[in-house]
């Protein structure tokens, strides 16, 4: 199980090589995610553009594909730097922000995981429910909205495709297969600004380029997640103030 | 007239329901703009993928139109989820962010009104009257820049359209063709960040989504901007730290 | 050289004339140029649909390119947009996002800079390394990434492209081919938020607009980012709220 020594250890491995995360996410959330990178040691890069997916993946240490907001040419994109990273040994994160809102969405983040194999799918229980559809025979796919309900739902998911599952809630869940591991920790108010989930993704990839214990790093990821939640709310009861203390909290992170 | 106490009980509706109010939107604004709707209580999507825009449409209460960044692509969806709102009777705001300045501003701003009808058209007094321009015969269009002589050609406006119209500025106007509702309030700090007329769009919208007499919602909606910007101004004497306390104002606003 | 007085000078001029800064920019850093401007006390817009760029620029004092998110659509528009500012003798300011790690973006630094011949490169020892190579004989390019080796480079770019090039790092080095003027300041904090070079290359478009000494305006530019760098950091400690102490300085600026 992780504990705060090889989370530590970890965290001191992001701040000293400083990986270079890319990025191909929604506007919405860019700027923080991209704070939030820097915030907590690693470095940022956005592109898109598939005429530089292969070169840009080639310089990066991971790799995140959030489909926030979707067009057809950014989902093009996202299957050359997913293939590229995949070929290069380079852990893929797949955020399926909105799977299950709309069919381009479910559709978009079933093909990412069939063709790329993430590594690591990171979500909200019902992201993560929509993505495990028609996959996962397990009862109440069709129903289940509670994360504690859906970890084993995801538990399923994991050991079918391999990759590890993390459910970001009240408590998170990751899960690879075999294994669930729980994270407490966090505060309301990350619900109430944009792009926190979004922020867990990025952490992800950063902890996932300095440890190939996948399970063990999206576990950390949601730790520091959870710390750093913690940090903001002790000096913050509004979401404005929270935004900024928690980009302060990753930075002074020290478990 | 709005007064506080149905102000509060609007507040109320949108903070238990949460409504999901789907912005078509600038990239500029969207962090800030998805973070008021939280502030307040509410639930933000982006998305502008014309193949996801029906589905999109049909699970939120309401839809913004704002053509700060426009490509002729998310034109083409704003037509698609316009039409898709108004066959569900679901409230559209559009925002003309800088009609007048280019013509494909000016022209977009016209297709989307004499094609969606949206029920109100947030602006200042510059972007409302080059919306108004050859759509009203009075007077003064061609030059009048002050908000207080523009209201009459907004009154005119919103007569012939059926469009609720609310101009920004100082002093803030409502008219729904017949009725002029007045707002004072806020901070010339609003002026120094970007994104406050489009925060003030999605507050619109969200208000809308929980009362249906939309002259009300618009007035309502800058009520909360008034009072929210007041608010922050006591906190804060610099642009940066009055965009996070603006947030936390509206999170913390009980008129 | 720049002193206190005339930057102080430049600075009224901008916060008089509140000049329009038309951006084609990245996504990832949008709102933080745009509030960069307004809290300097100029206009920010952005507009990149090729429709528009005519219109858009005649409306402009200077004109901002930066190529952090690119793709072709937009690069186009960049060159729409420089042609019609150079036409217009507004300046043009190029930002070479990441100019040598993908060579998509290599290529575009180098046709905007031949096609367009922008007033001012602003960007990092590397990217304006990668700016550099081919076009300059100096040996070095290969290799160096040292911001005061690089600088010497930087002469010769500008003297064969009449550019005048600014290489921000600890110490900024800003030269016109004949002199190079050196600024100190800034603080480590600048490196850990996303967007301080773009800052760094609205600014210089702001300066640009007031000053047509463009050697001076882009060197002034330096001097408005080390004095509000090292005014957030004396209220900072960390990156979210030195951002929006940064923003808060800028407003405040009175060197």
């Amino acid at each position: 199980m992780a504990n705060n020594k090889s989370f530590s250890e970890d965290l001191d491995k992001i701040r000293e090589k400083s990986p270079l995360v890319h990025s191909i996410t929604n506007y919405v959330v860019m700027n923080f995610t991209a704070n939030t990178l820097l915030a907590i040691g690693a470095s940022p890069v956005m592109a898109h553009a598939p005429e530089e997916m292969e070169e840009m993946v080639s310089i990066s240490s991971a790799l995140v594909l959030n489909i926030g907001t979707l067009s057809n040419k950014w989902i093009e994109s996202m299957h050359i730097a997913g293939k590229t990273a995949k070929k290069q040994g380079k852990p893929v994160v797949l955020d399926p922000v909105g799977a299950g809102a709309t069919s381009m969405r479910t559709r978009s983040a079933h093909e990412l995981l069939d063709e790329i194999k993430p590594e690591i799918i990171r979500g909200n229980a019902s992201e993560i429910l929509a993505v495990a559809k028609s996959r996962v025979s397990t009862k109440g796919v069709e129903s289940t909205l509670d994360a504690e309900e859906a970890v084993e739902i995801a538990k399923e998911l994991a050991a079918k495709t391999g990759s590890v599952i993390s459910i970001s809630g009240k408590t998170d869940f990751i899960t690879d297969g075999e294994n669930i591991e729980t994270v407490e920790g966090g505060d309301p108010l990350m619900g109430r600004i944009t792009g926190t989930g979004c922020a867990a993704s990025v952490l992800t990839a950063a902890f996932a380029s300095v440890n190939k214990n996948y399970f063990m790093a999206a576990t950390k990821a949601m730790m520091a997640m959870g710390a750093a939640g913690e940090a903001a709310a002790r000096e913050a009861d509004a979401p404005g103030t929270f935004q900024i203390k928690f980009i302060d909290a990753l930075y002074k992170l020290d478990l």
